[in-house]
């Protein structure tokens, strides 16, 4: 890529201080490239470079900045420069800065955008997080019914310039209703006399402002168009959201599904650039939570205590008792909870799942207690480590394993319903969620498995 | 959504077997939501659905369905069918279909393609698995250097039907070399005589076709175009690799990392559609694997059950502590494989994520800690449940948790960087798999910490 090539050279161009040549160099460039290199830069030298650059090229490099690198030039430029950059910058990347700042510097920064620009930055950022409203600009091109294909071709030239994309042109009525959308390419293909209500698709299901992000990238899989339009209450065309800004949701959410999985929370920055105590204090919570679960453990362990003291033996096996049972729900759980994700699964398909579950956790659970009952029995110091009894001590745990990984994948796969159904994100049922809560239950049949076999023997 | 709407009036026609009505209704719906009724509908009158839609709809609707719904029509339709629609499908979504097909049958359906069709799918299936070519159609459009817009557009006319899209148009010189890209747009903005080579935007990264499908991605989000050149090793244009496409990737890459997060292989079909048999197979393996790697847990508890039998209070807290340590290293190797997934992170990062972590368990391991001692040294009954000791085993306890924690941290977070040093997929570190390998030295923590601290007192 040209950026490796050229980079030395542009190394020696700012050290120099050869700024002609470097605003030169810089114009070769893709705004993403400047973005990187920018941010190999030292501090001070950045906002010499970005001074460099017309304002519209350098809108376009801050827009592919990380969050915290936008955060900390805005900081290094005057106020002109600022102001100039964020009236250039598409609103939705505009938004998806503001909405990460400290209020107040939020604040200050809408406060000098133009009364146009900072009307429409106001409005995007009153849609809730997370909302379609939030992801999309509201510049696109439009088209009227009654336009003929080269009035729209000429359309399109004037303002050409400002939206994000005229692949595709809205069509909307004179109260600005939308009424379906039409390909810039069947425009071209068209007779120039051909009116647009001919050429029109009106199979097109428009974005709410508020709806999940999430809802935009499944209408984007369905329809397969490069941008979707989004209309307010009213029904007006309000804003359109494109194919890029679909990949950055697809990117964000399934991040937030995967940390959720390892159960922690979203760090809200790259992991390096997350401060230490913000990145400890996000972690904490659910730990905390995790560990105040898994206190049970120590609870139930006393009612088993005496149990213990007869037969130490059976302490051996608790960490492999309790992690199978975890393991097999974390499976159950992370299967689920992306099928759910995916939509190939419903609140009503539980009873499904469930009889599913609870055959593969009766062939795991078989698996896994026949592969101890083996290594129990076989293991050639058995009678020393397990005592004389080792074959029905072998037996116990095996049984104690079948239990234990059936009700380990029932819960695993049923946890996701059960949050759905009360209103959280089943994506919740983090690994270690499921592992403290099956931890307990696990204990629980190992010691009644247990004091049903070895009652009379060992206990 | 129309279909909703429509559905009932759909399957009345279809049980009046009033065809040509029931065809006029479908060719209202968009191909994704004939797609979804066919879902609903029984399968013998699938067959007869699809035998009214005219070729080309077909081919889309075709597209739009799930594997396992694709191989299962196929076998309900005549050869000659099956044909027109392999034939008109276009060549990515072909690919991923033939892909998941048993050998024999994707050879049979290949037969049935013409000469010219054939030649393109079998070059597509001869790319590596998740590579570009995988992903990529061969059909675009291609301008020269030389055109005038008005030429340019007169070639679009004539293609246009073909290509996935002419929004973007690939410029090539006589040999086919890529020389850069132009916008359908800018085309048609231009001046008639203005001659290509003037607004052809250079800027152009070509993928190759043995790329991985994530370097797509990466590429798509830096550059921000709506379809991405792919050349051969010779450099020369074979194909493109559309904004659509990486959607799907995105997703496929992201349940790829969660499933593996939760510790299990991917099913390779939608949760319910996929046989129970397979799905238990699919998941034993890893199951088995993280069972065989507990079982460490009961070979290393035999060297302390004496220590048990002395102070069988000691046996309390093992399922606590051991879960902590685990519960920490999933929290930390999560956020480390998704920083480096999301490019965060690089190899020569791991000392600094090494000490940053060292500090994030020592705080975390310490808040645990606390908790534990106090709820220890505060529970209305301890001296009936912890013995007389009781604060000294709250101390134990709660230092052990700092190591615990501290360790599981540090193993979390470093072993990402390890398996992908010795040229794994870090994203095979799941929770089960890091809880696993930190129980073993959780355990070792423990009845060390408490060998020291309880020695001449309990031990």
């Amino acid at each position: 890529m040209l950026g490796i090539v050229l980079r030395p050279e542009i190394e020696e161009l700012i050290q120099r201080r050869q700024f002609s040549e470097l605003r030169e160099a810089l114009l070769e460039l893709l705004p993403a490239d400047i973005a990187e290199l920018l941010a190999d830069v030292p501090r001070e030298d950045q906002a010499i470079i970005f001074r460099l650059l017309p304002t519209g090229v350098a809108a376009d490099v801050f827009e592919r900045m990380d969050a915290r690198r936008q955060r900390r030039l805005l900081r290094g430029l005057g106020q002109e420069q600022v102001a100039a950059i964020l009236n250039e910058m598409t609103p939705d990347d505009r938004t998806a800065l503001l909405e990460d700042l400290p209020r107040p510097v939020a604040k200050q920064l809408l406060g000098v955008l133009s009364p146009e620009q900072y009307q429409i930055a106001a409005t995007l950022l009153s849609y809730p997080r997370d909302s379609v409203g939030r992801r999309m600009t509201p510049e696109f091109a439009v088209a009227r019914p009654g336009w003929t294909a080269v009035q729209t071709l000429e359309h399109v030239r004037k303002v050409a310039r400002k939206p994000e994309t005229v692949d595709v042109l809205f069509v909307t009525d004179e109260s600005g209703r939308l009424r379906g959308d039409v390909r810039l390419r069947d425009v071209v293909l068209a007779e120039p006399s051909a009116p647009i209500a001919g050429l029109l698709n009106r199979q097109v299901t428009p974005l709410k402002t508020r709806d999940h992000q999430e809802i935009a990238v499944r209408l984007f899989q369905r329809s397969g168009r490069p941008a979707l339009p989004v209309v307010d209450q009213q029904g007006a065309l309000v804003g359109i959201v494109t194919a890029d800004d679909l990949v950055d949701i697809v990117r964000e959410e399934s991040t937030e599904d995967i940390v959720k999985v390892g159960g922690t929370a979203m760090l809200g920055g790259p992991y390096l650039q997350v401060g230490l105590w913000h990145m400890v204090r996000r972690r904490a919570g659910w730990l905390c939570a995790l560990f105040l679960g898994e206190m049970l453990t120590a609870t139930a362990m006393a009612f088993y205590s005496e149990a213990i003291a007869r037969a130490v033996v059976l302490a051996l096996f608790i960490p492999l008792i309790i992690s199978s049972g975890g393991n097999s729900g974390s499976q159950a759980t992370t299967l689920i909870i992306r099928a759910m994700a995916l939509q190939q699964l419903r609140l009503k398909d539980w009873f499904r799942v469930a009889r599913r579950e609870l055959l593969a956790g009766l062939l795991l659970g078989s698996t896994l207690g026949l592969i101890a009952f083996v290594r129990i029995a076989l293991w050639p110091t058995r009678v020393h480590v397990y005592g004389e009894h080792y074959l029905i001590v072998a037996f116990t745990v095996g049984t104690s394993l079948v239990g234990v990984v059936m009700f380990g994948t029932l819960v695993g796969s049923l946890l996701p319903f059960i949050l759905r159904k009360l209103g959280f994100d089943p994506a919740v049922a983090s690994a270690p969620f499921v592992a403290t809560l099956v931890d307990v239950t696990g204990l629980v049949i190992y010691f009644t498995v247990a004091s049903v076999i070895l009652h009379g023997i060992l206990l």
